[in-house]
């Protein structure tokens, strides 16, 4: 795994960190490298702190760190033979969603994206031939100058073979008016096959953003859910959107576990051109930015909604924290787009909250029986013989 | 009707009650029938208090209420000859909407469905041979364990002719991080037909709930509008959604009536596959989760959008409480989609605001009739010989 | 332009005025023509302020501006050859959207209506011959009358050559349970070609309305950005959406400029059948009433989410305030619909933000080009020969 630098002179406390790629972690450890680089160094490209700068945005003086990141082409969906394209930390580790990117409010982040994309499937993922060729980075959220946009008519896209620096700030919550960053977004492409990277992102050009606030309190796991089009999450369906192996689960996108308690946070994406709805059988939010709600005044408290279902357009972003498990016990617990039509063809998939020894729960008893003399109803107590469960 | 069972002894001052099926409804009374149980007493599926039971969420120590519910077949669409199944507290009371629950935070209420449905019924609606037949109930927003889940992969569902009872619990908000479970949320099958319900729900078993927080103001008159499929509210649409006998209204799914300064509370729901908007002319409502705003917080206060359409998809709900014709007076205040070809096809209603004696109001004034000669703008004064009101 | 007058008896210190119709806005500068009206005069429509009135909300004791708006039609339109409608101040200046209304709370305003749309073209319109002939004005948001609701059923509509007074009250929040009015509204007709005015809006008759709550921020500049079918914005889409002459660019709905550091509103508006997303890049916002946050208590303000893509639906509407480049800098910033094909098919325009001198930015930097030789990832440095920016 590529070295992910953090600067703690900045910030000593600030936790800065990249959630590792899920496909590359293993169970219930997130494995982060830590390179504390000089305080006298950081990078060549933040010198001046006043005037403003065309790569830099306001406030950022100097990137506290640094990523290289690479875009390449994965072996092609089995299910359809679509193209799929994954970024990486490193080539090896290129996944869809990419790896998750946290950073905390305040910091600014250097990523340099270097485009392995082969020329000829960048080509046949051309829409139209006068478009140019290459993959970018667009982030939502955070701060970047035209020259981090991501976008063809900022010439800020990264050709065939070519690297490219993106700058972003985590910009802070102030007293002067800033509202600050701190939020569950995305990044993805803007520039493969047309000026809104539609085929980039369908390939699988996109990833998970976490600005974290200073305070906020921080989960004992991060997801990914991606809902896009052809009913999928994260760009698989039914079977393919779990396929959790029982006795030895490891955790990914295509594997959400949590141990009874844990604090699980959801990072919710809508991609493409759907609408889609993020349920979770067994568990509620707050509709806030993270999905808790605290503070002293109790009429405002009591004024969020708290909701199970939540319904996100393509580009939206939000992210829940939630107990896994919480008051509800152990289980294989549904995730699912609520239109019925998409669950119906799979955009399904489970969260399996383990026991308190971390062992995979069992369903949920035995399987119902229709009584031998079916089309009478009980009369009055439900713990008639015919009753299954208790 | 069904006995509804309270313990008011566990909570004195809870006001815990079943919104009567609006089918069953007297206008503008609510029944509720209330049998107290012994203290010592309380339902057999609780007994022990401590360790985590896979009936009951944690929290819940003892059923505080008992509610049986018949899922039963009913006559079908008579505009679509669909087949309509609908819940009931009794069989001879089911309905679509199914009867509103209401819970208040803190309480535990057992629900033994009791699946009356017929074998044939099920089997024509099931969309696969391995299917199991079953109804089942799952609610969004309470807390309930696996086997209070309503799925098939939990074998938490109903065979034909059987009963099972489950576990709802309205967690209330606490100060260790708890946010509760107030809100309006809806209950529904989620077996019929497939593992998600859709042809349960799409026949009509559904219903609404509202968990109530200590301390809330409690409406007048509730009333559930489910948007769905074929652009139907309550699976009605056009002449069918608004069916008003307006010499002797009968409230109702397909009858909203209201008199002139009563707290009219709105569960909407979204069903089905659709994106929807809940628009009500003349009224507006905050954006949390009561459709009010208190607090002494000014310019978080100030914060809070003020809004009169709402977006939802499927499984969304959410809640309004509005004072009939405030400001705005009596008068036949459409409720629709804002989806144009939504409205144009049927999916709109009214909200019939009853002056202050309880009559229905008269429509607005003599029809508009064009100037003998048309084509010319009036001269600067809006009181011309050609303005119609006034 | 027609004059707009102000009762600054009534409210002294109320900016109540009207944003110019963007089609005759000069650069930067708000054109608002106030006459004063003595205190002792006011419309004849204002008598007596205890008992209910047919044609005033409650509150609204006499109104304090009175308004001519024009309905006309106009050229169709060149890319679809489809049927344009407009209001205007004066038939000359109609457009669509229409005038942008700003009102304060607590203010009553009367806005009549002349409808001069040939009778041929709205029965070109009209859907049903049953249905009668006219326009009318529906407001979201305020508060009016069923005489004022623009509804068929309501008899509140304009036939061809007629003319009608509305009555919009912006009521004032309250100690008394009165949430207030201020928000980001939108107004259409309700009667042209069916009861819910679908062809009237499509053809556009619609405009943004705001209502301010005393002490509310003033923006410098006001953009109106409707989210239509056929995947327009303001009914234009690609370069129609975009025209801005770079040499000598005129703010108007199909030219978004701002100069750097200038309070921007957007008042966007979902119209027609369609779902959609507004997002913009290098900006973002508070998810509350104005786009912004403010007040004391830390933890409820860190609960509120920023976002920088909103999805809406057809009737929904809201408005955030942005600094234009606010760190980000100068630029040519999309704006654009998330869903993919949406904004591929052209629903997609830009928000020009001219540098410290209100000149046009260029465009962000050269054309990137690939590396002679492709195919390899750079080793470590960002700084790398290949690397096109810095």
């Amino acid at each position: 795994m590529t070295s992910v630098t953090e600067s703690p002179g900045a910030r000593p406390a600030a936790p800065a960190r990249l959630l590792g790629s899920s496909a590359g972690r293993a169970l219930m450890v997130i494995v982060v490298l830590l390179v504390t680089i000089g305080g006298a160094g950081g990078l060549a490209l933040a010198r001046d702190s006043g005037a403003r700068s065309a790569e830099r945005p306001q406030g950022c003086v100097a990137p506290d760190r640094r990523i290289q990141l690479y875009a390449v082409e994965l072996p092609r969906d089995p299910a359809t033979n679509q193209i799929r394209l994954g970024y990486g930390l490193t080539p090896q580790t290129a996944s869809y969603p990419g790896p998750t990117m946290e950073m905390i409010e305040g910091e600014c982040l250097a990523i340099t994206l270097h485009n392995q994309v082969p020329v000829a499937t960048l080509e046949q993922l051309r829409t139209d031939p006068a478009h140019p060729l290459g993959v970018s980075l667009h982030a939502h959220g955070i701060k970047y100058t035209q020259l981090s946009d991501g976008t063809v008519h900022s010439n800020s896209y990264v050709p065939p073979g070519a690297s490219r620096t993106y700058i972003w700030f985590a910009k802070p919550r102030d007293s002067r008016g800033s509202q600050g960053t701190a939020g569950y977004w995305w990044y993805h492409d803007h520039t493969v096959g047309g000026p809104h990277g539609t085929q980039g992102l369908g390939a699988g050009l996109f990833g998970g953003l976490v600005v974290r606030r200073q305070g906020d309190v921080r989960p004992d796991r991060t997801y990914v859910t991606a809902f896009g089009d052809r009913q999928t999450i994260n760009l698989r369906r039914s079977q393919d959107a779990d396929n959790c192996d029982e006795a030895n689960p490891q955790p990914g996108p295509t594997c959400m576990i949590a141990k009874l308690g844990e604090r699980i946070e959801f990072i919710v994406i809508g991609i493409g051109n759907d609408m889609h709805t993020f349920h979770l059988h067994g568990h509620s939010w707050a509709d806030t930015r993270t999905g808790m709600v605290e503070g002293a005044n109790e009429a405002l408290i009591d004024s969020i909604p708290i909701i199970d279902n939540r319904t996100l357009g393509p580009g939206d972003s939000f992210g829940v924290q939630v107990l896994a498990g919480d008051s509800v016990g152990p289980g294989h617990w549904m995730l699912h787009c609520h239109m019925q039509f998409h669950s119906d063809l799979g955009m399904s998939t489970m969260l399996h909250v383990l026991d308190e020894n971390g062992a995979m729960p069992p369903h949920g008893g035995p399987v119902p029986t229709a009584p031998a003399q079916s089309g009478s109803a009980p009369a009055g107590d439900a713990a008639g013989a015919h009753t299954n469960h208790r």
